[in-house]
């Protein structure tokens, strides 16, 4: 007869299959985004709730918290950091399911689902105050959230804290607005200086050569299709299906001719972080420790690819003849043969960093993108703690928007009404996106130091040697996991606190190269 | 207070969720066919068998059958009839489900999955012998099936006929027998005329064009991307993603020109079956009588479309132009415009008809299909009901293909291990396939003199208006979901019997015709 299951062994089967559904949800998530019918949407979010109702009723079940507690119960001197930290992070994220309403956890799921529907309407017809009762209702519920999950918590963490922990494990407003200081002081200098240089309007690339310049850019980059797959959808993402079934998709904007690309670089950076974390051992996979530490650290890892790498100097350099192929009245076909419309190498780098200040979060540069978020943290502290009446909301937005970025939006669509997560309630994610260019930054400038010193990221890839970019990735940081949280993680691998220095000194640098003639 | 739910509503609710999970699986094996990488097979088996024993739960757990139980109870003489059939379907796979010892499902599992794997190998090395033992091992283990189902039967049936049903209710092989005898008598005589006739090489046809020309035919046969979706897959089929999501695939074959065309022309007939099926009214979906009747009938409908539309003369007429687009060193563009590298309509309507008998089921023409299936058919009821040797089969095999088709295999791969049916432990299936045939022109008969006697289909093909023949199905076939079986659809629509005859007419009618010089 076989032995009976440890407490572990019987964890670690309930978390696999939790993990399986949840991979069920991601390959629909795919399929729904790239081949999908349109009229099979309802259909699919019905799939989706009743997988989402599994896997919330496996997170929080009486059984579970049986099989968590027997693994506790199990510990000893000698049991190993890795379980330990597993059944650490298991134990916080019960904890929290089990503080929370089923009925509050419906309520939610349908007043995102109704505030979606409710903001594509007022975007469309970019009216704020067809939405504003949505959001109140949303930040009520979401409030009332936080209070249930406090009791959970072992320290005190104000209501955004406690929203802003599945994203970013350990956050406080605190640390963040002490990261963000010194952004609002620098950066609206830089964008000052960066108005000086002139810019030079893109020219038009045929779809199939975009195409065909993401097919090149992934196969160089380690891109092997029998475990990736690249889909075309309407919005670009990446996700995991399985373990070894990693997805992006593309999607190509008119008069945007190098999103496509870079939005490629971005997404495959979210996917060899995926791709790159520990799942050997008994340890990791399917346990937490195999999982993305928090929304910054992927960000920072597609960041990485996406900006240090792609728009780079020398990126920009080794890339540009491929850019000219088969372009202008020539109409060649091989690498180099086209005219060239972007003004040589320097003037297709120019192209790929644009220093603008626009009124659109996802269409911003490097200089301006983190002053978008400060505005948004702003904004869900005053909603969410400070009893901003949800109707001044578009006015606060336009006048801090002039502030910081120096740009005021002439309506609400490419305004307060622009973003998606609020539509969802979705309140403490976007600092995220700003924390990723930050540690990208320092992550980066520890490994250049690794790789030989200044100016070895860009001459690895001058060299196309990529590769070695990303093989001190998945020896230093992929195999990570969950095992740090995200300023955990920079301390380790760079041997300092997080901050904005890096990333300050990255683009005060970038600026000075662009602006120089040469 | 909400009223409590009717035994019946909370029957639909379970019934709905099963299909939700059912169309789950649908979606993944969808994925898995067209996009999924390689390397992600071994977690998409896992997610594939969570689902398979979550739903096999949800289909023979006690509170289902209470479900039943508590419905059935409330059966009165004013239930509609729908009601009482919808319950009796139900009522008879619950007692199929929970007469099976749970073990012995997960040990066919278990060898289905070994069965596929050793089939591969033994079919790559065209050795039967390796794969003797796994068949052996299948057919114990289904016979095994079928003496515990048999507990669950009403009347009395042989183990081939019970593992038969769940392809084609109610069938017997005695039936079987009676309908394909005219077709061993007749079938090898149309052959032998058939072998008069000339055949030319096909042309190649650029992959291009060939994927052009299945766009065009399903945009003329009703295709509505809200609706419908198709991609490329290693094997054409059809599936239902959700009761408004609809997919089909197709594949370009290297040497087989018309393969694709043809192929698609098959799985849409299959999919607008399955777009017909009743999806209103509280009786059908998600309800037995929503469902496809038999496997027989299914193949009835992409026979309809594939051979009695697609190898129709008045199609071949109309559409020979655009396969002669681009061809030929011509190099035009437009319809028509290239050269003709058919021999006129005449010899493009005789490609798409090739009427010699192989030795691959799956490439077989209209004549020598069925006794492919005859053969199957005769070496199931040996093997499961007859005590034939499993190493006696290849000799078998290739005996009585040499005498019903005049050919003999020169290797098991293209002999007795060409299919994956029985690799799987599939009997029973075979038949439903030549029942199609027979399904399709018995309908197709009716069909002709509802719309206006002989000659109307072919006039309404000629007039570019087969969605006048769609509409006939759609009020005559597709409606009737599972509410008469096979033979009931037939009798019900046709007003007599099920029979061979309008089949060997139809073939007798078309051979005429092909051998006709003009």
């Amino acid at each position: 007869m076989a032995q009976p299951k440890s407490p572990l062994d019987q964890l670690q089967e309930h978390l696999r299959q939790s993990q399986l559904l949840g991979s069920i949800s991601s390959a629909l998530y795919y399929d729904q985004n790239t081949v999908m019918p349109a009229a099979g949407a309802e259909w699919r979010g019905d799939q989706l709730a009743l997988l989402a109702s599994q896997l919330h009723e496996r997170q929080s079940s009486p059984a579970y918290a049986d099989l968590v507690e027997a693994a506790e119960a199990e510990l000893q001197a000698s049991t190993p950091a890795a379980v330990r930290r597993n059944l650490q992070l298991l134990r916080l994220e019960l904890n929290r399911q089990r503080c929370l309403d089923p009925q509050l956890v419906a309520q939610i799921a349908q007043a995102q689902s109704r505030g979606n529907a409710i903001w594509q309407e007022a975007r469309r017809r970019s009216d704020f105050s067809i939405f504003a009762p949505a959001l109140e209702s949303l930040i009520g519920l979401r409030r009332e959230q936080a209070t249930q999950l406090a009791a959970a918590e072992v320290q005190h963490r104000s209501p955004w804290e406690i929203l802003a922990q599945p994203f970013e494990p350990d956050v406080s407003k605190e640390r963040l607005q002490q990261l963000f200081a010194p952004l609002q002081d620098e950066l609206p200098v830089l964008l000052q200086q960066a108005a000086a240089t002139q810019e030079s309007p893109l020219p038009e690339l045929p779809e199939a050569l975009q195409e065909n310049l993401c097919t090149e850019l992934l196969n160089s980059w380690g891109y092997d299709p029998a475990y990736c797959q690249r889909s075309r959808s309407a919005h670009p993402f990446s996700c995991t299906v399985g373990p070894q079934d990693f997805r992006i998709t593309t999607r190509v904007v008119p008069d945007q001719p190098l999103s496509a690309f870079l939005a490629t670089a971005h997404e495959w950076g979210h996917s060899l972080y995926e791709q790159g974390l520990p799942r050997t051992g008994n340890h990791y996979f399917p346990w937490p420790l195999g999982e993305a530490t928090s929304m910054g650290v992927h960000e920072s890892q597609s960041l990485f690819w996406e900006c240090r790498v792609g728009r780079s100097r020398a990126f920009a350099e080794r890339w540009h003849p491929r850019f000219c192929t088969g372009l202008g009245s020539g109409g060649g076909s091989g690498v180099g043969s086209g005219s060239d419309p972007w003004g040589g190498a320097l003037g297709f780098w120019r192209g790929l960093n644009p220093l603008r200040p626009g009124l659109i979060r996802v269409e911003a540069d490097e200089l301006s993108y983190c002053l978008h978020i400060v505005l948004r943290f702003e904004l869900e502290l005053a909603l969410l703690e400070q009893e901003l009446p949800v109707a001044e909301l578009p006015d606060l937005w336009n006048r801090r928007m002039g502030e910081l970025l120096g740009r005021t939006p002439s309506s609400d669509s490419e305004g307060c009404l622009q973003d998606i997560h609020w539509a969802e309630g979705l309140f403490g994610y976007f600092p995220s996106y700003a924390l990723g260019h930050l540690i990208s930054a320092q992550l980066a400038e520890t490994m250049e130091q690794e790789l030989g010193g200044p100016g070895a990221i860009e001459a690895a890839i001058a060299a196309g040697m990529e590769s070695s970019l990303r093989d001190w990735l998945a020896s230093r940081v992929y195999p990570l996991g969950r095992s740090v949280n995200a300023e955990e993680l920079v301390e380790q691998v760079s041997g300092q606190s997080l901050s904005a220095a890096a990333f300050l000194r990255y683009l005060r640098n970038k600026l000075e190269r662009l602006q120089a003639d040469t």
